[in-house]
């Protein structure tokens, strides 16, 4: 970056600011804008295109070329080619061919699982295995070993959402292969994770290591469909019968999942449009069941099952249900928050 | 009191200093005691006749004689014929008639219900109709309306447990009478609060308001037993099969059931003996099922379900299971918490 | 406590039940009162009295003729010979006579030490010795040894208050002898707990240990009268002048300086009256400037430098100011905080 | 960004998945890395070429002529251009004239300046005026009004330091021009922040509303060299007298002084050297008095007073007093600590 203010005085002294590393903020627009001026850009990535080029993939690339992972990153057209949903988080599907491993890895960005269609594969986390179905969040937090099995006949596809742009950004990434364990295929349909923190609301075992709980995540690391719909259900019999929502929270005390991502699954029944909002931080959706409309601002994108679409920070945001639609959205609000950045409004 | 030194001229201060409503220090003693000096002692009230003296009472005095509610307080042998099971709790058994109703009333001592045997009967909690089925734990925190009905044709008899010494001791009661309103006999099997609340590990709705959330109590008001139960299986299933223990937990954050009252259940495998501790603060502790012996401070108590034991402050305490126990245990342990008090030490 | 109806069949069941240690609530009142039913009473300690008979016992009770403390406690006229300001806190003076040193010990009752007259003593906690000065607050937390020591040519006298009687209450009594070490009378002018925590508003060392931080009181164990009085001035600047007050904390995190006492001082300039209040748990005061009026529950009560008096719980209190007030408040709020039991109410 | 593989079929793949905004991991490369790959580097920018060329802008460039301030941003040489001193901070000198007025403005991004050397120019921040001398830090946190008036007869200049790149990647910047208020030039020493929060460590007033308590920054807006001085001499008094530190906090709570930003001040004793160190997250450090070196990452810069250097995330950082070195510290430590992500380490 370079200034020219057209006065020969000015130019000289900025080529003698610019040796020493300094820039003149009169020269500078931008900076400070009334309200964010945001990149990323409001989009929807359909289900079926998902499907085929993660299918594709499995067709012509092993799990092993590179980074041990097959997946496609959702690239946010406004962010000039980066891999990265929106400015803080990325996105993808990740597809395991029949019979596959995804070996161990951990690294500080954090990350969660969603699984949008199928069963079958499971996820060992820190050596404790999640058999992961539809509709399960499954998280991978910042700094905890995974490696990814199918040992099923059939192939299968999850979203992946990470904080890996915004941990990049503060220059704190940091990753570690990990240990190469024989993989032991008998793995039981509930995890560790779950036995302990899984079995009601407000239960909590009483001999718990005081290390478990210090970990800045949830220690039940996964939250099951079924749960979360019967929470749904039992909302939607409370309130007016039009739109229920849950947050998925840390069992074990007053906070998010993890301190980056925020998980919500929100139900909104057929026929009813919610009031429309924007907040700052990015969000990134996923169409579980139903169909719809979600209004973007001032962009129309059609809803069905096993779309993904973001919402752009303090994008206008608001969705009509043709059919009872279930939406997961996870977000950097946990980030927003706990900077005091975190701003919501409603527009009537 | 009134020292005496026989010396006159120490004799003749003491009764100008008595005058001036001071008294020496060093004519004192058992102010500060190396470990606590409990009145307060080990005790179990047998099921049997917590019954028999129960539905007696039920024959004897109508609901409406005193007080409103046809409770029988457990009076501890140590404490000079206080009504208290302890310094600081209070326990109790509770009898409603078939058709009964205790009516609505509100105060600052925190209470809670733990069924025993039996059900039929409901609790409405600031409007809110909760269930009573065996093994449920039903919270009345402080200053939460709550009434009694039993709409069923049995009568029914629960465990009351009140921080109500506590209370009293800090000059702190507040009481009111409630609304009386016309009583809606049509009860749902679950409450708003399990509606909201009682969903899931971790599945909080969003939408909750912010008054909600500021009572210093749990929004959950009461704990099933089949999740209860799940959970021990749960947990037993993991460790070394011998014991296991829940807490029951506020739900939405980081914190007891109540600001007085901690709240657990104990599985406790048949044959196995625990290792004997010691904590500071009373353990009230009620049999829910199961048969062993209670060892404490020396004493030996015979344990079938429905009896009550009380484990005074530092006391020494071990259970021996004959067969499988499950014991509900609350206590003051919140209090000694929040004040920097609590020890705990383990008896090898 | 025994039972009688006057109808042969209840009384048989009162004696069958009071067997059993069972008692029936409907015989009972006084249990659950509309507002707070309190034995203390709102009572004055003339600073006169106090300090003749301190006085007079530093001539007649050597320092360890018990309790290795010579100490006079103030007993509160409501509590039938307790030697208690109040059913849950002890005030007293304390008198060291020149060259005397009352020995280490520590015990889990809290207390803290208020300097109304005087000064040449210190006080030594953990190792750490805390010169006391006149309007000084020092703090001797739950479980911290302590010692005085009063090296000076002039006998000194302060307040003591402690949380002695809840904490017996709560049957969490425990005290060991301190050790016994040589005192090293070249005590500087500043404890080390000064250096470290009372070098300025929001200014906090990086270095400390975490198990400094992790003690449940805070790390500053003197409050300097200089800092309290400047601090009021400022606060006066500021308000309209009338009156000022400022609550003693915990410089490292946000609580009170011990989990049991709130402390505060409170300036109220000549001429002005307090809005009457009322407020749940007891307020011991003492007066360290200036002189007044208190009207404690229609009662009035003149004050001067060096009275204490007692507010108990719930009851109607106002000040008017003679010549400019300087009142030192040492409270159990936060122990009613903690528990959901604090309330207070402005009277108009 | 486009992938080739020089295979057909995985090519024409990658072409059509470009379409659909997929982009294949296993083609990228340095995403997660083993270490942080930071761009920005270690840098010192001179005391002299600072003072330097923010005085010929002084003459060169009104402060109206763009921003409304007289601003010049270190631009670490590692970021191409870009105008912050690393990839989290913004850091600049700020030159005002005698007489000058800088006007009302506010913004999300959070700011600090640091007086590093003159005086006599005020902040006026929410309306209250905040003196600014020598060594002084002074808040303008998120969201607060704050305009900058030199009626002095000298220019003056100081240190700025501002979240803002993290702000920015977060999609979160807001900004509002504030209210044109005549400027009253008869300004107090202290200002009403000092008054009321300022006054002594533990000391806060009673009186204070709940929302100033609500803010997500310190209610302290100024901390003065004179207490941060006293404080590194106290601790230098007790601990082995080579080295100090104290950081700045929220004198009401429990944190840092804003949500973004940690300050410190370490004051390293003639002829010492610290021991090396690492931590994540970007440091920039301002020499207020004395003179040495600074090794960061293998390279060695020389250090006088007015110099500000940066140290980025995870480099190597070590300092060697030549004389006695006070050297302030401003961070994002306390974003990496609420991520889960603030790692340190020692290298002996």
């Amino acid at each position: 970056m370079r200034y020219h203010a057209d006065e020969p005085e000015l130019d000289a002294y900025y080529g003698d600011i610019g040796q020493a590393h300094l820039q003149p903020l009169w020269e500078m627009s931008g900076l400070l804008t009334p309200t964010p001026v945001v990149k990323a850009v409001p989009y929807r990535w359909g289900a079926g295109e998902l499907q085929k080029f993660a299918a594709r993939a499995g067709e012509l690339v092993p799990i092993d070329r590179g980074g041990d992972r097959r997946v496609l990153a959702m690239s946010n057209p406004g962010l000039n080619g980066a891999p990265f949903i929106s400015g803080t988080l990325w996105a993808a599907v990740q597809f395991l061919q029949a019979g596959e491993v995804a070996p161990a890895h951990r690294h500080t960005p954090g990350a969660l699982r969603f699984v949008l269609e199928g069963g079958g594969a499971y996820t060992l986390l820190d050596g404790d295995p999640v058999v992961m179905g539809r509709g399960d969040l499954v998280l991978t937090p910042s700094w905890v070993y995974h490696e990814h099995h199918n040992p099923s006949s059939e192939p299968m596809m999850w979203l992946d959402v990470l904080d890996l742009p915004m941990v990049a950004a503060l220059d704190a990434v940091f990753f570690e292969e990990g240990p190469s364990e024989e993989a032991d295929e008998s793995v039981a349909d509930r995890s560790a994770s779950e036995l302990r923190y899984g079995q009601g609301s407000g239960l909590v075992p009483t001999g718990v290591s005081a290390s478990a709980h210090q970990r800045p995540h949830s220690p039940l690391m996964v939250y099951r469909w079924a749960e979360t719909d019967a929470a749904l259900r039992a909302l939607l019999e409370l309130g007016d019968g039009r739109e229920a929502e849950v947050r998925y929270r840390d069992p074990s005390r007053d906070r998010d999942v993890t301190p980056t991502l925020r998980c919500e699954m929100r139900r909104i029944v057929a026929g009813h449009t919610t009031i429309a909002d924007q907040q700052t931080g990015t969000r990134v959706c996923a169409v579980l069941n139903g169909a719809g409309t979600a209004r973007l601002a001032g962009q129309e994108f059609a809803l069905s099952p096993g779309d993904v679409f973001v919402v752009p920070s303090w994008c206008h945001h608001q969705i009509e249900a043709e059919s009872t639609l279930d939406i997961f959205t996870t977000s950097d609000a946990p980030v927003l928050d706990a900077l005091g950045l975190f701003r919501r409004a409603l527009i009537s």
